[in-house]
């Protein structure tokens, strides 16, 4: 005898959309943390080179929040689909 | 033999936006306190170049609060709906 | 042969909000602490720079305490509703 048993779990795709767009603002929140704290130090060390620096600094910022705020929107989609 | 089950556990979307919200403000959190905490230091370091790390500092945190709002947003969707 | 069971764990939704509650000053915690104590040890070492760090201090700590409101006010939603 062979029983399959298929349990949908019907609140399972929300839960899992609302803590993925959590998980996705944690990882936004260490990744641009760290860049910006590595370069508040990096402008201490080296002022004349603050222009510089901050622009290497939103570069490597925009491209975390560009994945996230995908992350995020996709995270929406599932939620309202 | 084949068996379905819809099993929905009723408040289970709810749950994870609140988790979801919490996830979210703890990445902002820990990603702003750490450029925070670097900029002071940065400033005790070089006072002089305190305005330019201070802008720095603005937009690296402006960045993590962006995904940050957007993210506790999708949690209020997901809650409310 | 279809069965649909429709389980309510009857006090889901607050305790995901209590915990989201918690998750959230977890995070504000962590990241004003961070920030706060960042700054005295900066004020610590260039006295003069006091006011300039004292600046930067509230503006990093307000950004967290932004995001930080908004998660727990959405918790309270969750839990009121």
């Amino acid at each position: 005898m062979f029983n399959s048993i298929l349990m949908e779990v019907a609140g399972l795709p929300i839960f899992g959309a609302a803590l993925g767009a959590g998980v996705v603002a944690l990882g936004a929140g260490l990744g641009i943390g760290k860049i910006g704290s590595s370069a508040m130090e990096a402008i201490a060390r080296q002022p004349e080179a603050g222009s510089k620096i901050q622009t290497a600094m939103i570069i490597a910022a925009a491209l975390i929040e560009g994945v996230s705020l995908f992350g995020v929107l996709i995270c929406l989609i599932i939620a309202t689909a």
